[in-house]
């Protein structure tokens, strides 16, 4: 799936919503526990519920790898799943994998031929060897640890260079953007910090990003919207915690449906605001 | 497993070597691809021949995620067999995750409950936040990213702060070092890069350091010793593929014991000229 395609989907879904599968077998309703497969029964149904609504899905992988061997196979079976009711969705792991050599080219195995990824989020900090055996598939995506939502994100994302005065990241910013087209980079940028995208768009103004921190984490989505948003939208929006565990109770499905429609509602009025759709 | 049990084991056997388990499916003897879990039986026959040379065992995650949730039995299956052959090896998921807040939390739990292992690899670009959960497991330790032995490592890892005049890489062992004590952090430097480690050393003079990059990647272990090594050793340093993969035939895990033989000597050597055995 290529950029247009992405902005293809999000005007006709009228949404730039990812939900973000991170299914906590402590957090998901206790009717499921007696299910066979609990993780995969709790995401089933949350696909079901929402993917009219959503143009990504992101499943955390820490919540996966945590149950061993058998997550990954109700991770697996999730993909497969996903893929199944709708082939136009983009799906993303978020891994945060950062390695180099051949070490990375098997990460890249793993997301995009062992699993059938979109993208794959990815830690900048040993630099283009983490993202270059990720840019040999075409059509999929690196998307790339910039400005993160997280209290701690000042520690180091924010160093300012001595040479040119910019952040952090900034430099990642500009660097990075070097190394592939638009259609294969995009980046994560925490929607707590929302007064930064202006400074980020300004850098990168045509590419996607990935934005998490909307919801529990106490980002806006119109403060996003507003500085964030370009001519082909240009971001994914996600929301994890504020929809899939909308309820606890066995309507969790029908409440998470209705929580990504009233956040996908809000989206296609800031798209029609940009004239979008 | 503390810092001093770690000098103990390393007095004891006289080496302070770590094996990286990278193990591939495509590299491994072909004769090894009969057997019900490949990945596991060549695990066991390199562990059989070199867990009494070595201090310590590095699974690279990687390797093991491109296979499925194969891969993850084969991995679990690793380490018990390891914690079984021995009581004193420290095992390392060489996994460089690095997230925040509840996910952080799961990948710590992932590695320390759900897998047994002592120590994880993680990338320090999201702060305090992506270390603090694994902190709260007592005698087990964050391996955080310091100096890498990559060409990019320059990318980002050099960047000159304007107030301070450090580095990156010098930034993130002053912030970090403040985080815990010398019981649970340690630090990666890659081999290749032995010049540094003098500095390295002013800064982090009794933490524990792991260096891969000797061998395939080109570090001199004479170096890495002598800028790198202090009064209680501090210093794991790892060999993957010039131990794991020094032959290809039936002989592979007899020529991995030697080869491993072969480095453990020159570990004592230096550790004797140091005065620590």
């Amino acid at each position: 799936m290529n950029r247009k395609d992405l902005f293809n989907t999000i005007q006709k879904k009228r949404s730039f919503l990812c939900v973000g599968l991170d299914t906590d077998i402590h957090k998901i309703p206790k009717h499921l526990l007696k299910t066979k497969d609990p993780i995969f029964e709790f995401n089933r149904q949350i696909v079901d519920a929402t993917h009219d609504k959503v143009v990504a899905y992101k499943p955390n992988l820490a919540f996966y790898e945590s149950m061993g061997d058998q997550g990954w196979i109700s991770l697996e079976k999730t993909v497969a799943y996903i893929r199944n009711i709708s082939k136009d969705i983009f799906i993303i792991a978020d891994a945060k994998r950062g390695d180099i050599g051949n070490t990375s080219a098997m990460y890249a195995r793993t997301f995009f031929d062992t699993y059938d990824f979109d993208g794959v989020t990815l830690a900048p900090y040993m630099g283009l060897d983490t993202v270059s055996p990720f840019l040999a598939y075409e059509d999929k995506w690196s998307i790339i640890l910039v400005l993160t939502s997280n209290k701690s994100a000042t520690d180091f994302q924010y160093v300012e260079d001595k040479e040119s005065g910019d952040r952090l990241f900034e430099t990642v910013l500009k660097k990075s953007s070097q190394w592939a087209s638009t259609d294969q980079v995009m980046y994560v940028v925490g929607a707590t910090k929302a007064e930064a995208l202006t400074e980020i768009r300004q850098l990168v103004p045509n590419h996607f990003l990935l934005v998490p921190g909307v919801g529990a984490q106490g980002g806006s989505l119109e403060e996003v919207a507003k500085y964030g948003m370009n001519d082909h939208c240009g971001m994914l929006v996600n929301s994890s915690r504020g929809i899939i565990y909308a309820s606890s109770d066995e309507d969790f499905a029908a409440k998470a449906g209705a929580s990504a429609e009233e956040v996908r509602q809000e989206m296609e009025v800031h798209l029609r605001a940009k004239g979008l759709i």
